[in-house]
């Protein structure tokens, strides 16, 4: 079906002239996407980006969530709402009994997909209350498709328990770094792998940490490279990256 | 032979139990750096990421580079110097004929690698004056062995000449967007591609631009997922990450 | 009447000498305002600004609002009263049967004024929370009297969606772009009108969007020339502001 | 002919259903714009915008700004160039003998349209240090064919020298304010006119200015509704914008 | 009594060899203050600055103030809390009746002192939103002995309503203006008066005000001299300080 | 002479209704300044401000800075130019032979006035390097007819010499404090003194001084009352205000 | 034991060539940490730092928090665990009755330690609200097993308060200053003693003072050498790092 | 001799009442120190501090520095100029033949101390351009009497080139890490070691590290416990602080 060919074979073919301009337009006029007149749902993204549009739910009205989710699971069998409190949950339960709810990731999705392969994403949290967005990350590359391992409180100020697991860092093809306050250790990781890492500063901590900005800084300024970083607290932004690599 | 054999692998040999304890422990002690008294060259950074430690050069005076040239061509094919002006590659070059410089990217270097793959890296520049970190990005790709097609001025004030070029972002696998002023370019790349989009604020523009803040916020608030950024100007730091994903 | 008679034509007659001085200090010495004690009600701007005084509800008491209300009501057919609360509407509405209130837009009006004219203000509201600075915008504009058409998610992150309304885009007189995270739009819509875009950033996003700071930057720093700024969340501001060119 | 349709016209007529699909996308695809390899002409701006591409000089090589210039020359009798030197415009009126050149403004340009109407867009500068911008500005709308009347040193420290001029504020169709230190100017000219102000804060000033960010909060602050605000000395900006109001 | 004798006249005495070392030592020794262990309360203040101390509430237990409150009363006629709540005033008034409270200042206080001269202190407030702060500030000067005039809602925006009182400006002795958002009313007082003018900035404003970082930024570059500042929502310290100029 | 009259005086008496509107609007017409066409002289500053204008000369060219002196110098015995540079000076004497030029305070002037009365103001440098603020603001005390005392080198790492300085604290009538690096000493000597205290910030200090936010914001936050701040470097605007309340 | 040998001493043996390689990494590979899953307890901080981990509560569910503590009590005598509520200490106290709590410092703890040596560590308060951080510092350093003394309202601005207190400040070995709002407590005290100060900024004030920023910069900035900073309102790292200069 | 009399034991003597406050008030009065008019030398710190008084050099003319220079060694053996230019030195050496001046940490001094303990030091610089800083911190040690070891370049994007130095670590008394960019060994080294550690960040690094803004935020937030930090750059400060710690 024509509506289901991706925009990116459509781009491809119209480069290599496979197609004529006119089909192209016409392609392009009628992308698939829906006006619910408070939001615009853009179903053609799983064609060119891969998997459909993730949807951010703070400042969404359950009613409107409730909408939007509806028009999604019309065409995909898969669902990823982020940043959605319990209470949403409970709200679109009713409705859909088949969604799933992580509280510490505040994802709401209806399943996992299998692993497509072998390569592993390793997840890195420096401290225990740098987990939420660690398990954001974590259940994002899930979704995706992807194998995670994830390891909790590994933070620099006793390094001994980040080199006990070296060979963890050694076998993962992409890394994600979680850590808050002075968010030293993507830069101690990055020195240790040859792998992407993927640095996410949280607004873990106090004072001049300014919730968020010290790491920030830290991870744009590490010393090592092979370290590039995502917005803070943004866990779903670094799976959803990282799951872009490990295709 | 033992000194060529990477860390990556001597660790995982420990983590399998191939190797004891000891000799582990005695691969460690020895691992191959080169103590100048003013600096500390990372000779088993080839073994441990892939590719030998680049150099920034700026606030370093020209003798300590030399010296410290002098001791990764002891060991390397290949080097990387980054921020280099032009007086100190001809300052260089005195005693190194074979050195090469990139006025534009700044960077000196030996050789670029022949491409081991055929995957290929996009770069895409929003303006002008852009271009400068957009070509340090580049040839570092280059030096370590990669593919590249760079596009200079794109930004999205005439976004006609960005689609223009959609096959181009089609057909590439890792999406370099280098762009200052407002940074708005990585946004628009992001929402049009599955590929990992890696983003370079530069300090290109003037009063509120603040010397690269404000592409920089742009870009880690992009609302397109997909998108992880670099410190400001930082072409280097773009391109070895690029050539992480790449490989 | 003389007290009808606008500030703008005194001083047109004054420059012209068609008043003399004596006249003219007289009118300007008389010059409606009320002295409430806690606020002096400008009366005249109606003159002099073509609108009444619009009142910012937000930390003042509803006893206080309520006499303004009452002031203005004395002279003006219309009022607009922004940021004000549903339980400041209701606590009102039992003195004032008439007033009317926007949840969305936090405003309690009057009525809206019929367009004088035909020229369109286009709203272009980035994502689905923007959408209550977007409505502040579209209201205000309302009751000053222009043909309004709004827009919502409709970002730059599936930039179809955009384009599908580059018809509306083209016919328009005037645009608002509302954004929040990075505030692209902006700049994308700038570059496709040769209208002037009127830019709001918003509060919406998280981390390193510093409250509205990254979309403010973003603005201020739009690469295509045409585009001028308000204040965060001031969509009051961008209406009037739109309003005073649509005339 | 088609390669001077513009390209409003275009999206109008596809809109009304006047032209195909297929008539639109190669009128698209053949949108002129130039690749000089460093910088992609955008000659079509022309047509959407109705004004041809404003170049910024700074951090352009002379070699690159002779190669757009002869670009541009090519097809408009037109051309703005922002933040030039005057080393820049000594060496291309070698090659252009008919270039124009204002110092304080550093703009360099090929003639003045002759105003298209008697609408008159009226120039305020707080100070005689802020000059330079509100020359920027000045030439710019000269350029684009408006009528301006500019006058200096009437910063709210004397409010009388504002308050003689009065009757010019009355006259005008636009308002530029143009002030550094702390802006306040921005603010008393919005409470006295009906007409859009826009504000440009300067870098002038010292110590707690921030090179111009305390005129710049100033102004997104202003208390009088009717104003918006360009990039701190963006006379260039603020006169582009005045322009497509004064239309 | 030497314990009521002034430390002023003390230090003067001692340099004009009027007392000995010995007898200056002792007296400074001896120097009234009384250790609460969680506070020491600086009886003397009242000798060295001729008013007794004022006591700041927040972050302080209603225990502690009570305490606080009964040994000032020990030695004081009168009291000055500042930001404090009314709660904090129920509990107070169970114990000591006399306690006055002013809700909109916040101050807790016995009494006011009459007026020593003539002299008048002026304090204009820009808008309905600055009046508790401008309270503060009135309250505390006539707490202090001072005459004062307070003219509220005389911001720039509506230029007549304050020059409406340019009788009252220049009747003034010291003249205080309170005013948030951009802060610009400082500035054209200052160019209307030759008396010493304090500016206050308060927090009233939302988005790019930050919390009165915008008007604090806009008062410290007042382009008209004879302004200083003091801190943000600092009604308190302005009164006070104008209280000294006034003496 | 009308022209003498004060604008106070006029506002008086308009407020008593000595004088006629008619009369009032005639002479505040006439009021006395000077259009320059780059600058505007406001001549009865010297009546409404009780001082002529003072020229600030940073980004002015000499050749204005020339005209604007003449114009001054038709109508005041007195001038005052800040932030001159000697080469400054050094143009302007050729045709004003008696102009004075003091190099650390960096001002051009005419004459000192003889003090009015004996009232002493106190200025107290932290550092050494603080001292040509501190000389900005005690030639402009001297200028505008001061006693003035300066002590410098007396911050608060070495108490005892700010201490045996207490005589001539307690003798001021108004004092000055002059501090860079973290402002402290300001804090110290309002807690010592019953006279207001003008608090200067210098730009002085390195790291995290930040060009003198550190000390701005110490003195912003004092803990004593009695301080009010102007802006970093600002000694002209703490002499002045302090010679506002000497009167 | 080998298990009780300090990884001091180990590295010291290692250093010295007392023990092989191969004992030495079987000692590292052994260093006893339990992982909780969720937290990774360093176990053998107690011989490498010479104290046991202390907790941070902030953020940690009472459940991890209990799993944490109770894994804590197998091995060691003591706990410290900062910034705990009262509520989460009576639920911990449910299962661990020997438990204590210190409302003021909000610590959680077993018991003090008894004084090693006689060296005494001073804290000094500049105000009443500065009370929680110092408390915070007191008491750490009290179950790290050292004297202290606090005195509390020291604050410059009656610094004969300060004064009084000479005495003490001679006594102690090690210094920490605790202050908020300017906190220039941290250059005086510096000024008078030849100890080691450590300055904690805190987060009392208002306004200007950012939540605890303004004091950062002044302790930063100190005039007087011999000064250190911790983190915002960090009383458990000043008492920590005190304990560390005072064995 | 009287004036030899450390101010410390005068003040234990006056609290132990051994001597009168007659005597103490004359020895206060008499503390030496010399007026120089453009500065106050702090003779007696010596006395109170245990070292002179350091000079900083930046902003002061050869002149002043040379008056300073002799009035200090009239009285001590020492000398310490700190942000010495080597013209300064050339300048200086002219009059005092036995100056010596250290280029790289910019200090002009007469000799070193004796080290009066077998206690070390030690300092550990991240990275070649960090040495400046880490100079000053060891010449300031040296001069002061400590034994010091500086290990540079062992920045933790190479781990093993730090821990390699594990013995050195535990052999310090105390440790001074001097780093830029993100300024992460901070933390890593306080993880690994009992002793106090001193943290300069310095303002080496580019784009987001603002100027050493980067690693201040980190060291501030360092999450292993027993780290302080001073200045950015300062490494005077940090070497004058261990030397505190080490006596």
């Amino acid at each position: 079906m024509d509506s289901k060919k991706s925009i990116k074979k459509l781009l491809e073919d119209l480069g290599r002239k496979k197609i004529t301009a006119q089909k192209a337009y016409a392609l392009l006029r009628d992308l698939p996407y829906k006006d619910l007149n408070f939001a615009r749902l853009d179903h053609h993204r799983v064609l060119r980006k891969g998997f459909g549009e993730a949807v951010y739910c703070e400042g969404k009205s359950p009613g409107h969530v409730k909408k939007i989710l509806e028009e999604i699971l019309k065409r995909n069998a898969h669902c990823l709402f982020t940043r959605a409190s319990k209470s949403l949950y409970e709200y679109l339960k009713k409705f859909h009994s088949g969604l799933k709810y992580n509280e510490q990731a505040r994802i709401i999705y209806t399943r996992k997909e299998k692993p497509r392969n072998k390569k592993r994403v390793l997840i890195l949290a420096a401290g225990t209350s740098d987990i939420p967005v660690a398990e954001e990350a974590r259940l994002t590359l899930q979704i995706m498709g992807n194998r995670v391992k994830a390891l909790y409180d590994v933070g620099v100020a006793g390094i001994h328990r980040l080199f006990d697991r070296l060979p963890d860092i050694s076998r993962a093809n992409v890394i994600i770094v979680v850590a808050g306050m002075e968010g030293a250790l993507a830069s101690v990781v990055a020195g240790l792998t040859d792998k992407p890492v993927i640095a996410v500063p949280t607004s873990v901590g106090y004072g001049a940490s300014f919730k968020g900005i010290a790491p920030l800084l830290t991870m744009l300024n590490c010393c090592a490279p092979g370290v590039s970083v995502v917005n803070i607290d943004n866990g779903f932004g670094a799976g959803y990256f990282a799951s872009l690599i490990n295709k």
